[in-house]
């Protein structure tokens, strides 16, 4: 396979394109704006006019998206890819999606002869540039050995879940992880910094011992030298809570903390921080604390 | 110095007292329950008939007890350590105890010329035995230096926090933060495995990405060999969250998530699992879900 259309350049999908045509494939994009495309097309991408015209030329077509509406628009809507594409393509979809749309798009895909996998991913923006991703994949086993070697390109692992929709679960599942353990970084984070200890001085200490985390080590310093330019803006993520918790529905499993967290990140947006880091929800509890976790 | 004393030899002070025998000290121990003694005393530590004995032959003692009121009894106490304290002996209790009493033993004991530190640690049993626990401590730092090398044989790191207390501050936050991962993996856990992921995959995807935790790590796997054994017991994480709560009441700090996770692990309690480690909060999950957590 040598042909792959890009459709969907933002954060995420532009860099991973990008390491695609580096890496000497023949890179077809579309993105609603266009400009978004520029930098691709002045490296040797080839801009097609829509999804279905991406999906025409293109033996693999990768979307990257925000949504479920917008993945089922450019899959199954009027010039999207189902309409342009040839027997035996696949569609990868990175987007965090609802494991549901995952499973509809596939099976609507199916009916055709076209392939499909969800393929979500783990990192955000610099993970995507340093081309360190990791994918978790739903579909046939025998797909994903196909698409495996694309995936190795653009990050550092990919593993096969299980059938369509497993990879779009074990998204949920690791993004649930992930925000409560931010929140859990928030509150612990606050308590130590209004005792009067030095936050550096906590990432050292918890650094070293079961409290340990990725949050931890990813968010403190961005907060500390009051940096809330989005890695993973607050909105996105309360989405995927919105989705984990419709799954959580769906399995009649009660998820308290998710729920929970999910309104912390809420009232983060609520206060403005939307569009910032999730690690902003910071600043709801500094206001009540009526100190700035900063450096002593 | 080199006459130390060491108070309460439960799961973390006997493996504690242990390592400073084996590094050549001259040990006094000092328990309620007498046989706890045994073993250290057939390696060579003396027995004393109370904490006021210990404190009478050491040159710095050792506390390591369960709650507030144990550690006030034994230092404050009848025949406790202040009583049979010689003038600059230096208590070091690494007991995990709410600030407001680690301030108020040092303030009494400061009355008599008598040092102290609150030592707390990271780390459960089995870093208490392999001699790899961080101190996070509290007390004048000239106090700190003198122990300093102590603490390196028990553990592999130690932390100068601030002032009296400020070690209990840290402990409480960083347990807040253990805690509220732990609830983190539960949820997404059993999230995943009801969704038919394979727990053991589960862990290797987030292992590599933003999600990692020192609790994903360490408790995965005791929860998918069903080893509820404690490391960490149930009702002990419950109580030091409880001092976290009232911490968080005494900096009038809103603490939701905090909150929440801390009657999840008293919903783990009246379901019958305080003695266990508190990684069988997995299993109130695991009855909502109808599943367990094992390997597929």
């Amino acid at each position: 396979m040598k042909k792959i259309g890009f459709v969907g350049l933002g954060t995420m999908g532009a860099p991973m394109a990008s390491h695609l045509l580096k890496a000497d494939y023949e890179i077809i994009v579309y993105n609603r704006t266009k400009e978004k495309a520029d930098e691709l097309i002045a490296k040797g991408a080839v801009f097609a006019n829509s999804p279905a015209d991406v999906a025409r030329q293109s033996e693999v077509v990768f979307t990257m998206l925000t949504a479920d509406s917008a993945v089922e628009q450019v899959v199954l809507g009027a010039n999207g890819i189902l309409e342009g594409a040839n027997e035996g393509l696949i569609v990868v979809d990175s987007s965090t999606i609802s494991p549901k749309t995952s499973k509809k798009l596939a099976a609507e895909l199916a009916k055709k002869g076209v392939e499909m996998l969800d393929a979500p991913v783990t990192g955000s923006e610099p993970q995507a540039i340093e081309g360190v991703l990791t994918f978790m994949v739903g579909g046939k086993s025998e797909v994903y050995e196909k698409c495996a070697p694309l995936f190795e390109i653009m990050g550092k692992a990919s593993f096969h879940m299980g059938e369509n929709g497993a990879g779009s679960y074990m998204k949920l599942a690791n993004n649930t992880l992930a925000a409560i353990n931010l929140l859990s970084l928030s509150e612990s984070l606050i308590m130590a910094t209004k005792s009067g200890i030095d936050p550096e001085l906590f990432v050292k200490v918890v650094s070293g011992g079961g409290a340990r985390s990725g949050m931890v080590d990813n968010k403190t310093g961005k907060i500390i030298s009051r940096d809330f330019r989005p890695h993973f803006a607050t909105a996105l993520m309360h989405k995927d809570l919105t989705l984990a918790t419709d799954l959580a529905a769906e399995l009649k499993l009660p998820v308290p903390v998710l729920s929970l967290v999910r309104q912390m990140l809420q009232m983060a947006i609520s206060n403005g921080f939307g569009n910032e880091d999730m690690c902003s929800v910071i600043k709801c509890y500094e206001e009540w604390a009526e100190i700035e976790v900063t450096s002593k």
